[in-house]
């Protein structure tokens, strides 16, 4: 075994003995360490903005990309705004320990299901430092404990955040172990944490699609993935145009860059020569570029046609692909085939298709009338999140704390035997 | 691609395409398909009693032992009671299409959970034929498609079992690729089987911890699995000392091949010499062999000394292994070293104690003051089980109808957009 093996078997040693300590820790205790955290990050602010200083000039004479060193800038608003979601994240009510469904069973024993930790969870991601926060603290009020491998341009960043989240476990004699900030950047640390099975208990790897492939492929411990988001707008026969027309163009230009922006608008045949004119003037006054099939090309003489590769394409830019459908049964067949399991939305004013829609598209969001860029944690109510799941099994959809837990059967008998 | 492959493709491929037809079918139609099936497995008994007789007399040729041929064999009994089982699952209430916790949000969308079939499972099991109607009617009831592969040995008998699925699956005109047993012995073609994600959801793979160790390792499909049952009951200082006995003695001796046996007694320091000397004799009337640390030698004379191995193994057997501990603490430690995270139980009078085992063993059933015997599908009144699953995410405890889905978010909107 060679040394960086034995520093991260040694981490995740470590990791499993601090999930005990705080898998059993009351929500007062929690609470003090969120708050000591959000507290440290505000009086260490300019430690924090120092190390990132380090980190951005160590980024730009890398020649980082004007986005990548955007997402790995923090400044005042971005310290304060860390801080804040810590507080958010203390106001959600804590799952572990709730019971439900506690049942008396002819036997005479009860039985029911307690809300408990996962254990131990690996977090993989990318640039953004904020990220150290916000998962340490949804880790933490969760139960769990956890190892967090950030880039390795943002190293300074996060070990000064780390030590923030130290102060705030101490704070609250907790174990500093409860929330390990992976020191080395040597790339193989992910390749080891990802198969330490013994040790823990699932990675949730956010950052881009090869990230995610490549972990998902290679890991032996089970993983909470988010890929990617090609999610669809159906416009049905029985639509109102008004709505349709307002859904679809928020679904596509609220915001171009998140996974649960639409990337294909889906039209039936019988309504489309009555909606999509409109819309395509709606969305070229934007400069959204339009990529239609054929029978779209014949409607909007400024659509370019789409290649056979666009239906498949998460754009993450002001690009649409637009494919006239023979009614929900088209739709739902294009979905089946091209959809990433994200997010789809149906637009009618038709009970039966709306029922029909919901119950068949096999997506982790489902929506009636209603646009994709509702699919996230805030939207749902569940607080803070740590990605959006396209699994099917365990947590699927927006993932919050409820997601970063599992149930285990309780019995309570009186001297029960079985006969 | 060898023909192997290309036939595993072939039927992954069509799973695919039934488990739409399936996830859509309503509890009507899937409830007519059981009771077809039920209904032919008893006028086909003769069929499926021949075909037996070829398996069980190439079985003998080849020398299997005595439990595996007891495993193996059907008579009238077996035929009748597996068609018994099939009605217990028709009466079960169908999970799929359940909403839940469907809530207004501040933005005017309605957000909820609704459960939904998995889509194809993929089960892999040993000996027993009885498995390809209980998995099938299962995974049908709860919507799914699935692929069985049956051990080798009982070939004729499954593709007996099999027809009379296929003449259900026909009466209620559901496509007959909702069940496939796969007919080839081919070794390998378990191997393709958990290596297919594009078309396979998961796999259940039922039997020995060898066939399922292999399965995890090799398996690119998530698997949920059922490794081994290491159970405890932790008599507490503050037990009652007539429970404690019938309680410790049930669990060990009203049956010893099952998962949920208990295999290791812990026994609290202060109690162990009131309660064991009665307890062994109870034991040594049942012909089980005890295997003691040194103090439990101390106090029963007629005690084998426990190796070290004792406390990581599953006898299935009249043996019981004793440990005396130092307290709940002790007994907390040993668990959390030593248990396979299927299912343990204390014995105590102590309100505190209770709630703490509770609250920190960390297993997929954790009891009070009953035993670990109940731990199973039909005593927690969740009607048929698949398995009992030791995984932590997803499915956890034993496994039924509820287990064999998953939820997706659904948001209900009348013309919402994001702001």
């Amino acid at each position: 075994m060679n040394d960086l093996s034995k520093y991260m078997q040694q981490i995740g040693k470590r990791a499993k003995i601090a999930a005990r300590i705080i898998a059993k820790a009351d929500s007062g205790q929690k609470n003090k360490a969120l708050a000591v955290i959000a507290e440290q990050l505000e009086l260490q602010e300019e430690k924090i903005l120092q190390a990132n200083a380090l980190d951005m000039q160590a980024g730009q004479e890398k020649g980082l990309d004007a986005a990548l060193l955007d997402r790995l800038e923090l400044n005042k608003e971005r310290v304060a705004a860390m801080a804040e979601g810590l507080r958010q994240i203390i106001a959600l009510p804590d799952p572990v320990g709730a019971i439900e469904h506690l049942n008396a069973r002819p036997s005479g024993i009860k039985v029911g299901r307690m809300r408990v930790p996962l254990g131990v969870i690996g977090i993989i991601y990318e640039s953004r430092p904020n990220v150290t926060a916000d998962a340490a603290a949804l880790c933490l009020k969760s139960g769990n404990a956890c190892i967090l491998r950030g880039g390795s341009e943002a190293k300074h960043s996060n070990q000064a955040i780390g030590n923030c989240i130290r102060d705030g476990l101490l704070a609250a004699e907790l174990s500093v172990d409860v929330v390990q900030v992976i020191e080395t950047t040597d790339r193989n640390a992910v390749g080891e944490l990802i198969r330490m099975e013994d040790t823990v208990d699932v990675i949730i790897p956010r950052g881009g699609k090869g990230l995610i492939e490549r972990i998902s492929k290679e890991a032996r411990v089970p993983v909470i993935k988010h890929l990617h988001g090609v999610c669809h707008v159906y416009i049905d026969d029985a639509a109102d145009l008004q709505m349709a027309k307002s859904i679809a163009f928020n679904a596509k230009t609220q915001r171009y860059g998140t996974c649960n922006t639409m990337e294909t608008l889906l039209v039936s045949e019988s309504i489309a020569a009555a909606v999509l004119p409109e819309l395509a003037e709606m969305y070229q006054a934007e400069n959204v570029e339009l990529r239609g099939c054929e029978k779209t090309c014949e409607i909007l003489s400024g659509c370019l046609a789409a290649t056979d590769d666009d239906w498949d394409e998460e754009y993450l830019a002001p690009i649409l692909s637009i494919r006239i459908v023979n009614g929900i049964e088209g739709a739902m067949d294009h979905i089946h085939q091209h959809s990433s399991g994200h997010t789809e939305s149906i637009v009618t004013s038709d009970y039966s298709q709306a029922m029909r829609f919901l119950r068949e598209v096999d997506s982790s969001s489902v929506m009636v009338n209603a646009s994709t860029r509702f699919a996230d944690g805030f939207e749902y109510g569940l607080g803070g999140e740590i990605g959006i799941s396209t699994n099917k099994l365990h947590a699927r959809g927006p993932v919050g704390l409820e997601g970063l837990t599992t149930q285990k059967y309780i019995v309570l008998g009186d001297g029960h035997i079985r006969q």
